[in-house]
Protein backbone atom coordinates (compact mmCIF):
# COMPACT_ATOMS: atom_id res chain seq x y z
CA UNK A 1 0.00 0.00 0.00
CA UNK A 2 2.96 2.30 0.71
CA UNK A 3 4.70 1.22 -2.60
CA UNK A 4 1.76 2.38 -4.66
CA UNK A 5 1.32 5.50 -2.93
CA UNK A 6 4.51 6.35 -3.01
CA UNK A 7 4.11 5.43 -7.04
CA UNK A 8 0.99 7.30 -7.39
CA UNK A 9 2.96 10.63 -6.08
CA UNK A 10 5.83 10.16 -8.66
CA UNK A 11 3.44 9.41 -11.27
CA UNK A 12 1.33 12.63 -10.26
CA UNK A 13 4.40 14.87 -10.21
CA UNK A 14 5.45 13.78 -13.77
CA UNK A 15 2.46 14.24 -14.89
CA UNK A 16 2.37 17.80 -13.59
CA UNK A 17 5.88 18.45 -14.76
CA UNK A 18 4.64 17.54 -18.27
CA UNK A 19 1.51 19.45 -17.64
CA UNK A 20 3.31 22.74 -16.79
CA UNK A 21 6.00 22.08 -19.47
CA UNK A 22 3.11 21.73 -22.16
CA UNK A 23 1.39 24.91 -20.76
CA UNK A 24 4.43 26.64 -21.12
CA UNK A 25 4.52 26.34 -25.13
CA UNK A 26 2.17 27.44 -27.46
CA UNK A 27 2.68 25.51 -30.65
CA UNK A 28 2.25 26.62 -33.60
CA UNK A 29 3.53 23.96 -36.06
CA UNK A 30 5.49 20.81 -35.41
CA UNK A 31 8.68 22.37 -36.21
CA UNK A 32 8.76 24.49 -33.14
CA UNK A 33 8.63 21.62 -30.87
CA UNK A 34 11.07 20.02 -32.78
CA UNK A 35 13.39 22.26 -32.79
CA UNK A 36 12.49 24.23 -29.44
CA UNK A 37 13.43 22.25 -26.36
CA UNK A 38 13.71 24.95 -23.71
CA UNK A 39 10.35 26.63 -23.15
CA UNK A 40 9.75 30.08 -24.24
CA UNK A 41 12.08 29.39 -28.07
CA UNK A 42 8.50 29.16 -29.04
CA UNK A 43 7.42 32.36 -27.13
CA UNK A 44 10.51 33.76 -28.78
CA UNK A 45 9.06 33.10 -32.33
CA UNK A 46 5.61 33.88 -31.25
CA UNK A 47 6.65 37.56 -30.25
CA UNK A 48 7.31 38.33 -33.58
CA UNK A 49 4.54 36.99 -35.41
CA UNK A 50 2.14 38.68 -32.95
CA UNK A 51 4.16 42.05 -32.83
CA UNK A 52 2.06 44.67 -34.30
CA UNK A 53 1.47 48.16 -34.62
CA UNK A 54 -0.64 49.77 -31.55
CA UNK A 55 -2.18 53.42 -31.94
CA UNK A 56 -4.30 53.93 -28.82
CA UNK A 57 -2.92 53.71 -24.93
CA UNK A 58 -4.00 53.87 -21.42
CA UNK A 59 -3.02 56.57 -19.32
CA UNK A 60 -0.60 53.89 -16.93
CA UNK A 61 2.83 55.62 -17.32
CA UNK A 62 6.11 53.43 -17.97
CA UNK A 63 8.11 52.79 -15.33
CA UNK A 64 11.91 54.22 -16.08
CA UNK A 65 13.37 50.68 -15.62
CA UNK A 66 11.15 49.42 -18.53
CA UNK A 67 12.18 52.40 -20.14
CA UNK A 68 15.94 50.99 -20.05
CA UNK A 69 14.80 47.62 -20.64
CA UNK A 70 13.56 49.29 -24.23
CA UNK A 71 17.09 50.60 -24.80
CA UNK A 72 18.98 48.20 -23.95
CA UNK A 73 17.19 46.27 -26.50
CA UNK A 74 17.84 48.51 -29.45
CA UNK A 75 21.35 48.50 -28.46
CA UNK A 76 21.56 44.81 -28.96
CA UNK A 77 21.28 44.63 -32.45
CA UNK A 78 23.64 44.41 -35.00
CA UNK A 79 25.87 47.27 -36.58
CA UNK A 80 28.00 47.20 -39.59
CA UNK A 81 31.44 46.34 -38.48
CA UNK A 82 30.14 47.09 -34.61
CA UNK A 83 30.08 50.64 -35.25
CA UNK A 84 27.28 51.08 -33.12
CA UNK A 85 26.16 54.42 -35.09
CA UNK A 86 22.72 55.50 -32.77
CA UNK A 87 21.50 57.71 -30.18
CA UNK A 88 18.07 57.14 -28.61
CA UNK A 89 16.35 60.00 -27.41
CA UNK A 90 13.61 58.65 -24.45
CA UNK A 91 10.94 61.31 -24.28
CA UNK A 92 8.43 61.12 -21.26
CA UNK A 93 8.09 64.72 -20.30
CA UNK A 94 4.28 65.54 -21.57
CA UNK A 95 5.13 68.88 -22.62
CA UNK A 96 7.94 67.42 -24.58
CA UNK A 97 5.11 64.88 -26.28
CA UNK A 98 2.93 67.51 -27.24
CA UNK A 99 5.37 69.35 -28.93
CA UNK A 100 6.46 66.24 -30.73
CA UNK A 101 2.84 65.66 -31.34
CA UNK A 102 2.46 68.84 -33.39
CA UNK A 103 5.57 67.80 -35.69
CA UNK A 104 4.09 64.95 -36.39
CA UNK A 105 0.79 63.71 -39.10
CA UNK A 106 0.96 60.61 -36.02
CA UNK A 107 0.20 63.68 -33.79
CA UNK A 108 -2.97 62.06 -31.80
CA UNK A 109 -1.38 58.93 -30.63
CA UNK A 110 1.81 61.15 -29.26
CA UNK A 111 -0.85 63.24 -27.32
CA UNK A 112 -1.80 59.88 -26.12
CA UNK A 113 1.49 58.10 -25.17
CA UNK A 114 3.29 58.32 -21.99
CA UNK A 115 6.62 57.28 -23.92
CA UNK A 116 8.41 57.74 -27.52
CA UNK A 117 11.56 57.23 -28.00
CA UNK A 118 13.67 58.42 -30.99
CA UNK A 119 15.95 56.47 -32.79
CA UNK A 120 18.73 58.72 -34.11
CA UNK A 121 21.86 58.14 -36.50
CA UNK A 122 25.24 59.13 -34.75
CA UNK A 123 27.43 60.56 -37.66
CA UNK A 124 29.97 60.78 -35.56
CA UNK A 125 30.03 57.21 -35.81
CA UNK A 126 28.98 56.09 -38.84
CA UNK A 127 31.10 54.62 -41.41
CA UNK A 128 33.13 56.51 -43.69
CA UNK A 129 32.97 55.80 -47.70
CA UNK A 130 30.36 53.66 -49.50
CA UNK A 131 28.71 52.20 -46.48
CA UNK A 132 28.29 55.05 -44.66
CA UNK A 133 24.51 54.83 -45.48
CA UNK A 134 24.59 51.30 -43.34
CA UNK A 135 23.53 53.54 -40.22
CA UNK A 136 19.95 53.73 -41.47
CA UNK A 137 19.91 49.78 -41.77
CA UNK A 138 21.27 49.67 -37.88
CA UNK A 139 18.99 51.72 -36.55
CA UNK A 140 15.95 49.93 -38.22
CA UNK A 141 17.35 46.75 -36.78
CA UNK A 142 17.47 48.74 -33.13
CA UNK A 143 13.96 50.01 -33.75
CA UNK A 144 12.39 46.48 -35.06
CA UNK A 145 14.55 45.60 -31.50
CA UNK A 146 12.61 47.77 -29.71
CA UNK A 147 9.52 47.30 -31.27
CA UNK A 148 9.62 43.87 -30.07
CA UNK A 149 10.63 44.05 -26.86
CA UNK A 150 7.60 46.54 -26.63
CA UNK A 151 5.13 43.45 -27.41
CA UNK A 152 7.21 41.25 -25.11
CA UNK A 153 6.64 43.28 -22.06
CA UNK A 154 2.79 44.02 -22.36
CA UNK A 155 2.95 47.63 -24.19
CA UNK A 156 1.95 48.63 -27.28
CA UNK A 157 3.76 50.56 -30.14
CA UNK A 158 3.87 52.26 -33.36
CA UNK A 159 6.67 53.30 -36.21
CA UNK A 160 6.42 56.69 -37.16
CA UNK A 161 9.16 57.20 -40.24
CA UNK A 162 11.07 60.45 -40.00
CA UNK A 163 14.33 60.60 -42.32
CA UNK A 164 14.80 60.38 -44.91
CA UNK A 165 12.34 63.24 -45.48
CA UNK A 166 13.96 66.34 -44.75
CA UNK A 167 10.62 68.57 -42.93
CA UNK A 168 10.06 65.92 -40.23
CA UNK A 169 13.82 65.47 -39.68
CA UNK A 170 14.16 69.21 -38.91
CA UNK A 171 10.98 69.71 -37.40
CA UNK A 172 12.09 66.69 -35.06
CA UNK A 173 15.83 67.93 -34.34
CA UNK A 174 14.06 71.48 -33.34
CA UNK A 175 11.92 69.73 -30.48
CA UNK A 176 14.74 67.57 -29.31
CA UNK A 177 17.36 69.85 -29.87
CA UNK A 178 19.29 67.46 -31.65
CA UNK A 179 23.06 68.53 -32.84
CA UNK A 180 23.70 67.97 -36.63
CA UNK A 181 25.58 64.96 -36.43
CA UNK A 182 22.24 63.35 -34.32
CA UNK A 183 19.59 62.38 -37.50
CA UNK A 184 16.38 60.95 -36.38
CA UNK A 185 15.22 57.94 -37.92
CA UNK A 186 12.07 57.67 -36.25
CA UNK A 187 10.05 58.20 -33.29
CA UNK A 188 8.54 54.83 -31.68
CA UNK A 189 5.17 55.73 -30.02
CA UNK A 190 4.93 53.77 -27.06
CA UNK A 191 2.32 53.21 -24.27
CA UNK A 192 0.07 50.43 -22.58
CA UNK A 193 -2.48 49.02 -25.56
CA UNK A 194 -6.16 50.31 -25.32
CA UNK A 195 -6.78 48.36 -28.32
CA UNK A 196 -5.63 44.84 -29.17
CA UNK A 197 -5.57 45.07 -33.06
CA UNK A 198 -4.99 41.86 -34.96
CA UNK A 199 -1.69 41.23 -36.96
CA UNK A 200 -1.54 41.23 -40.40
CA UNK A 201 -0.86 38.15 -42.20
CA UNK A 202 1.72 39.52 -44.54
CA UNK A 203 3.05 36.04 -45.89
CA UNK A 204 2.96 35.89 -49.74
CA UNK A 205 4.43 33.13 -51.42
CA UNK A 206 4.80 35.51 -54.54
CA UNK A 207 7.75 37.03 -52.35
CA UNK A 208 9.71 34.28 -52.21
CA UNK A 209 12.14 33.30 -55.04
CA UNK A 210 14.58 30.15 -54.15
CA UNK A 211 17.79 30.07 -55.33
CA UNK A 212 17.20 32.46 -58.43
CA UNK A 213 14.87 34.95 -59.10
CA UNK A 214 12.56 33.32 -61.54
CA UNK B 1 -0.69 8.79 8.51
CA UNK B 2 -2.61 8.78 5.26
CA UNK B 3 -3.53 12.24 5.68
CA UNK B 4 0.02 12.97 6.18
CA UNK B 5 0.93 11.37 2.90
CA UNK B 6 -1.90 13.00 1.11
CA UNK B 7 -0.23 16.32 2.36
CA UNK B 8 2.87 15.35 1.69
CA UNK B 9 1.77 14.52 -2.31
CA UNK B 10 -0.40 18.09 -2.16
CA UNK B 11 2.89 19.89 -0.73
CA UNK B 12 5.28 18.02 -3.30
CA UNK B 13 3.21 18.65 -6.29
CA UNK B 14 3.13 22.08 -5.52
CA UNK B 15 7.03 22.93 -5.29
CA UNK B 16 7.18 20.94 -8.45
CA UNK B 17 5.32 23.23 -10.14
CA UNK B 18 6.48 26.42 -8.46
CA UNK B 19 10.01 24.88 -9.72
CA UNK B 20 8.67 23.76 -13.08
CA UNK B 21 7.54 27.31 -13.80
CA UNK B 22 10.14 29.05 -11.89
CA UNK B 23 12.44 27.13 -14.79
CA UNK B 24 10.25 28.79 -17.52
CA UNK B 25 11.55 31.96 -16.72
CA UNK B 26 15.09 33.66 -16.43
CA UNK B 27 14.71 36.39 -15.07
CA UNK B 28 17.41 39.69 -15.66
CA UNK B 29 15.47 42.22 -13.79
CA UNK B 30 12.36 42.61 -11.63
CA UNK B 31 10.47 44.52 -14.02
CA UNK B 32 10.38 41.78 -16.36
CA UNK B 33 8.91 39.35 -13.71
CA UNK B 34 6.37 42.24 -12.73
CA UNK B 35 5.09 42.35 -16.67
CA UNK B 36 5.38 39.49 -17.89
CA UNK B 37 2.86 37.41 -16.28
CA UNK B 38 3.14 34.50 -18.88
CA UNK B 39 5.62 31.65 -19.64
CA UNK B 40 7.32 32.94 -22.25
CA UNK B 41 7.22 37.00 -22.72
CA UNK B 42 10.70 36.71 -20.48
CA UNK B 43 12.08 34.17 -23.47
CA UNK B 44 10.95 36.86 -25.87
CA UNK B 45 12.79 39.48 -24.34
CA UNK B 46 15.99 37.07 -23.82
CA UNK B 47 16.08 36.10 -27.31
CA UNK B 48 16.58 39.46 -28.43
CA UNK B 49 19.43 40.00 -25.73
CA UNK B 50 21.58 36.96 -26.40
CA UNK B 51 21.05 37.18 -30.69
CA UNK B 52 24.90 37.70 -31.51
CA UNK B 53 26.24 36.85 -35.21
CA UNK B 54 27.36 33.27 -35.76
CA UNK B 55 29.84 32.40 -38.48
CA UNK B 56 30.81 28.82 -38.52
CA UNK B 57 28.04 25.98 -39.39
CA UNK B 58 27.59 22.43 -38.78
CA UNK B 59 26.76 20.07 -41.37
CA UNK B 60 23.16 19.56 -40.17
CA UNK B 61 20.87 20.81 -43.78
CA UNK B 62 18.07 23.71 -42.65
CA UNK B 63 14.66 22.21 -43.38
CA UNK B 64 12.02 24.06 -45.93
CA UNK B 65 9.54 24.10 -42.91
CA UNK B 66 12.50 26.14 -40.93
CA UNK B 67 13.45 28.46 -43.83
CA UNK B 68 9.38 29.07 -44.23
CA UNK B 69 9.46 29.66 -40.89
CA UNK B 70 12.19 32.12 -41.01
CA UNK B 71 10.68 33.81 -44.18
CA UNK B 72 7.22 33.93 -42.35
CA UNK B 73 9.01 35.94 -39.26
CA UNK B 74 11.04 38.43 -42.37
CA UNK B 75 7.28 39.35 -43.81
CA UNK B 76 5.89 40.10 -40.30
CA UNK B 77 7.72 43.25 -39.82
CA UNK B 78 6.42 46.37 -40.01
CA UNK B 79 6.74 48.36 -43.45
CA UNK B 80 5.91 52.13 -44.18
CA UNK B 81 2.10 52.44 -45.21
CA UNK B 82 2.01 48.91 -45.16
CA UNK B 83 3.76 48.63 -48.81
CA UNK B 84 5.57 45.11 -47.66
CA UNK B 85 8.33 46.91 -50.76
CA UNK B 86 10.54 43.19 -49.99
CA UNK B 87 10.94 39.78 -52.35
CA UNK B 88 13.39 37.21 -50.28
CA UNK B 89 15.37 34.67 -52.08
CA UNK B 90 16.46 31.59 -50.35
CA UNK B 91 19.34 29.86 -51.39
CA UNK B 92 19.94 26.24 -50.37
CA UNK B 93 21.69 24.90 -53.78
CA UNK B 94 25.75 24.33 -52.69
CA UNK B 95 26.53 25.56 -56.35
CA UNK B 96 24.58 28.64 -55.86
CA UNK B 97 25.88 29.44 -52.40
CA UNK B 98 29.40 28.66 -53.04
CA UNK B 99 28.99 31.24 -56.57
CA UNK B 100 27.37 33.82 -54.08
CA UNK B 101 30.57 32.88 -51.70
CA UNK B 102 32.72 34.24 -54.25
CA UNK B 103 31.15 37.51 -54.03
CA UNK B 104 31.35 38.32 -51.27
CA UNK B 105 33.99 39.30 -48.45
CA UNK B 106 32.47 36.63 -45.91
CA UNK B 107 33.05 34.05 -48.70
CA UNK B 108 34.41 31.12 -46.27
CA UNK B 109 31.02 31.40 -44.06
CA UNK B 110 28.81 31.35 -47.27
CA UNK B 111 31.10 28.03 -48.41
CA UNK B 112 30.17 26.16 -44.95
CA UNK B 113 26.05 27.79 -44.57
CA UNK B 114 23.69 25.59 -45.87
CA UNK B 115 21.08 28.53 -46.03
CA UNK B 116 21.53 32.09 -47.42
CA UNK B 117 18.76 34.03 -47.53
CA UNK B 118 18.94 37.76 -49.46
CA UNK B 119 16.72 40.04 -48.16
CA UNK B 120 15.58 42.62 -51.51
CA UNK B 121 13.80 45.47 -52.10
CA UNK B 122 11.01 45.45 -54.38
CA UNK B 123 11.46 48.71 -56.83
CA UNK B 124 7.59 48.38 -57.77
CA UNK B 125 6.48 48.41 -54.17
CA UNK B 126 8.38 51.13 -53.08
CA UNK B 127 6.99 53.87 -52.10
CA UNK B 128 6.76 57.18 -54.25
CA UNK B 129 8.21 60.63 -53.41
CA UNK B 130 10.10 61.62 -50.79
CA UNK B 131 9.24 58.40 -48.50
CA UNK B 132 11.11 55.98 -51.59
CA UNK B 133 13.98 55.27 -49.31
CA UNK B 134 11.48 53.64 -46.83
CA UNK B 135 12.18 50.17 -48.28
CA UNK B 136 15.75 50.20 -46.76
CA UNK B 137 14.39 50.66 -43.47
CA UNK B 138 11.36 47.90 -43.41
CA UNK B 139 13.77 45.40 -45.57
CA UNK B 140 16.08 46.05 -42.30
CA UNK B 141 13.25 45.42 -39.84
CA UNK B 142 12.49 41.98 -41.79
CA UNK B 143 16.39 41.29 -41.37
CA UNK B 144 16.06 42.20 -37.98
CA UNK B 145 12.83 39.35 -37.98
CA UNK B 146 14.47 36.59 -39.76
CA UNK B 147 17.66 37.09 -37.47
CA UNK B 148 16.05 36.84 -34.25
CA UNK B 149 13.63 34.16 -35.81
CA UNK B 150 17.20 31.98 -36.44
CA UNK B 151 17.87 32.64 -32.50
CA UNK B 152 14.77 31.22 -30.77
CA UNK B 153 14.53 28.27 -33.30
CA UNK B 154 18.45 26.94 -32.45
CA UNK B 155 20.33 28.61 -35.74
CA UNK B 156 23.22 31.10 -35.95
CA UNK B 157 23.53 33.89 -38.57
CA UNK B 158 25.16 36.58 -39.54
CA UNK B 159 24.44 39.89 -41.64
CA UNK B 160 26.39 40.89 -44.36
CA UNK B 161 25.73 43.71 -46.00
CA UNK B 162 24.95 44.60 -49.69
CA UNK B 163 22.92 47.93 -50.55
CA UNK B 164 24.64 50.88 -51.01
CA UNK B 165 27.35 49.35 -52.07
CA UNK B 166 26.92 49.51 -55.79
CA UNK B 167 30.12 46.46 -56.52
CA UNK B 168 28.32 43.95 -54.38
CA UNK B 169 24.18 45.15 -55.58
CA UNK B 170 25.62 44.57 -58.99
CA UNK B 171 27.47 40.91 -58.05
CA UNK B 172 24.58 38.98 -55.97
CA UNK B 173 22.52 40.55 -58.81
CA UNK B 174 24.25 38.56 -61.24
CA UNK B 175 24.74 35.17 -59.29
CA UNK B 176 20.83 35.16 -58.23
CA UNK B 177 19.49 36.87 -61.56
CA UNK B 178 17.80 39.49 -60.31
CA UNK B 179 16.02 42.25 -61.96
CA UNK B 180 16.71 45.71 -61.73
CA UNK B 181 13.36 46.08 -59.81
CA UNK B 182 14.93 43.68 -57.16
CA UNK B 183 17.85 45.39 -55.03
CA UNK B 184 19.51 43.07 -52.73
CA UNK B 185 19.81 44.46 -49.30
CA UNK B 186 22.15 41.84 -47.68
CA UNK B 187 23.16 38.17 -47.80
CA UNK B 188 21.47 36.60 -44.00
CA UNK B 189 23.95 33.52 -43.81
CA UNK B 190 22.32 31.04 -41.96
CA UNK B 191 22.88 27.05 -40.08
CA UNK B 192 23.21 25.36 -37.12
CA UNK B 193 25.72 26.88 -35.05
CA UNK B 194 29.24 25.21 -34.54
CA UNK B 195 30.62 27.67 -32.17
CA UNK B 196 28.66 30.11 -29.28
CA UNK B 197 29.68 33.73 -29.37
CA UNK B 198 29.37 34.88 -26.67
CA UNK B 199 26.54 38.22 -26.80
CA UNK B 200 27.89 41.62 -26.98
CA UNK B 201 27.17 43.97 -24.30
CA UNK B 202 26.84 47.07 -26.15
CA UNK B 203 24.85 48.96 -23.57
CA UNK B 204 25.98 52.46 -23.49
CA UNK B 205 25.03 55.41 -20.80
CA UNK B 206 25.94 58.32 -23.15
CA UNK B 207 23.74 56.97 -26.07
CA UNK B 208 20.96 57.85 -24.62
CA UNK B 209 19.34 61.43 -23.96
CA UNK B 210 16.41 62.04 -21.86
CA UNK B 211 13.78 64.31 -23.74
CA UNK B 212 15.91 66.61 -25.54
CA UNK B 213 19.85 66.40 -26.55
CA UNK B 214 22.03 67.36 -23.85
Amino acid sequence: MNMKKTLFSILSAGALIAFCFAGCKNTTTSEVVETAGECGKNAAYENIMTRTSVRSYTGRLVSSDTVEMLLRAGMAAPTARNSQPWHFVAITDRAKLDELAATNKHGRMLQEAPLAIAVCGNMDKALDGDGRDYWIQDCSAATENILLAVNALGLGAVWTGVHPIKERVEAVSKVLNLPETIVPLCVIVIGYPNESPQPKDKWKTENVSYNTFE
